[in-house]
């Protein structure tokens, strides 16, 4: 196996990769990059036996071979080199040769016969969707802060990717709130699959300025995400989601327009003296012109603010400040709607013009 | 008490003095800032004992009285408020309000007859020097790399200020390296001081751009530095300092002169493969021109790397990478001075022209 490349695409590539090479103790072979050339096309891979990163790397001399290299030591060394060197890469047996003008070093790799590679989607079953960079990036972001790290319920650690009629809609929910977005409509194939959200990690970040595509094809258990020179492929999560319409409730009766800053603001001041009181706020409306937030009265002391806005109907409901942040933080427009019915119903918090975000979440008990 | 004062200086001087107030549990009034006024003149206070930091506030309207609140807590909502506000602080008994515009909180504070305030410097019999903030921090920032933290040896976790002849300089060793800078010649005083290294780091973090000089005042126990509105007051190490000048070898006979970057390069990669020794590299002069640095083959692989420099002498000395690195990063000039004699006696690296500042590493067992 024999590679030139230059150091900055090099350094790139592996510095992507090796993300994923979280040495399993029980597997050490995970800690190592594949490094594959196969007809003059090298590519770099890693997994953790849930998910693969791919890198193909456009170099401009090579061999054909396979080798595995502990992948951190490799992306720390090829980033230490000089920018600007033609850095040359080549094995014999598991010695693998790393040299760059004066600097050269020897790293022991290990043969990939054991290197646990994922199965290939398989293009002809495949369902296939495509969306541009920018838009999948935001509109994952928005819905998988509301994913759960709740191991024993595997459903909720993941999104659910779902068509709607001719909607591909992705939503995720952790129990005490949920997120919605509207991906793309017009979609003629239908798909049910959630995808793991530390895959989705990976993919968002292995997402750079360059890209424009995201190509992401479903299979029976797999999900390949294609951008740019980057292929992530990922098992689906085995479990049903919720049917989380259900949860998003229809009648909420009173309804405020919100500045999203100024809510922000007030939840935040509110949130520093709830810290002993689990984040518990209290959000009212007073009519005729009055929303506040108060947090409860503590060791610390307490903070009412009050937010002008109209009101037609007067209600209370207590609320996590950190979800109420979380939420804000995904809407994008300078006002928003808030709406809630009573103590117990779900609060939605949407845009106030756009209708293809919807953030739920469930109050605390008062 | 009641001032009034702009968001933006509350803020700061708040977010400073804040960072000192570590809540020890056995004393949970340390997690306090005490806020003081006092014929028209505010300060902020925090303590942890070994020193308490002063920030001096100009306020545009104040009354005279003296309370204690949580100091991340009031830090944090003073930093949520709006830029540009004018906040109010006043106090009744020990419940403190804060309002600014249409925000406004009730604070539990705590009477500050317990708040455990240090000593002042007495001004009569106290030693001062001045300096400006730019060399003092540059030059703390070169010698305190080289301070220990162990604390059953208690000389060793500061920086000791000592004048030598005319000169002020200042050092720090934890017995495996030592770092002396001199720091202003011409002084008329003399001091024997060790300052505690985390009261130093305090120093460093409260200088901020609009400073221009350090006042540095030493009483027999205890050590003021005064810049712009801060003031730092700490209790002094009370230990012996090695009589360090006698471990500083004056007959280094392999002498190299390398570029800094290069060296710091081939330190690095070597450092990669030498982790699972203990760091452990080899710095090796071959005449008439080769200085290489080599990591000992180990169970990842090997590297070597050779920069071209003249060599009269051929030697060889096993050395740390993280403390030659760190030396490296305190050097300020291009090239730079490595001088060694064997194996056992300590290296030195100095800038190549300026004399002031001298950086011994003790070579490793080989």
């Amino acid at each position: 196996m024999k590679i030139k490349v230059t150091q900055e695409k090099l350094s790139k590539a592996l510095n992507n990769v090796s993300r994923v090479a979280i040495g399993k103790v029980t597997l050490p072979i995970l800690n190592n990059v594949l490094i594959r050339v196969d007809n003059k096309k090298v590519s770099l891979v890693t997994t953790n036996l849930d998910m693969a990163i791919i890198d193909f790397l456009p170099v401009s001399s090579s061999e054909d071979g396979v080798i595995t290299v502990p992948a951190k030591l490799l992306a720390e060394f090829v980033s230490n080199l000089p920018k600007g060197e033609t850095i040359e890469i080549s094995s014999k047996g598991a010695k693998v040769t790393i040299s760059a003008g004066k600097y050269s070093s020897t790293i022991n790799g290990v043969v990939a016969d054991d290197f646990p590679e994922l199965p290939e989607i398989n293009e002809k079953t495949a369902v296939t969707y495509k969306i541009s960079v920018d838009e999948f990036k935001n509109s994952v972001g928005q819905v998988i802060i509301a994913s759960s790290n709740d191991l024993t319920r595997p459903a909720l650690t993941g999104v659910y990717f779902n068509t709607i009629k001719d909607t591909l809609a992705i939503a995720s929910t952790d129990g005490y709130r949920l997120a919605e977005k509207k991906l793309i409509t017009g979609v003629k194939s239908e798909v049910k699959a959630i995808v793991p959200s530390n895959s989705l990690q990976e993919v968002l970040r292995s997402i750079s300025d360059e890209m424009e595509e995201v190509e992401i094809s479903f299979n029976e258990d797999l999900v390949r995400f294609r951008m740019g020179e980057v292929e992530i492929i990922s098992k689906l999560i085995d479990a049903s989601f919720p049917d989380y319409q259900k949860l998003i409730p229809k009648d909420n009766n009173i309804k405020v327009v919100l500045d999203r800053e100024e809510l922000m603001r007030v939840t935040r001041l509110a949130a520093l003296f709830a810290r002993s009181v689990g984040g518990s706020i209290i959000c009212e409306t007073v009519a005729p012109d009055i929303f506040s937030v108060k947090s409860i009265a503590n060791e610390f002391g307490e903070n009412d603010s009050k937010i002008e806005t109209k009101v037609d109907k007067e209600g209370k409901v207590n609320l996590n400040s950190r979800f109420l942040i979380d939420a804000l933080n995904a809407l994008e427009e300078k006002e928003l709607e808030f709406s809630f019915s009573d103590r117990i119903a779900p609060i939605i918090v949407k845009n106030k013009k756009n209708n293809n975000y919807t953030h739920i979440i469930m109050p605390l008990n008062s």
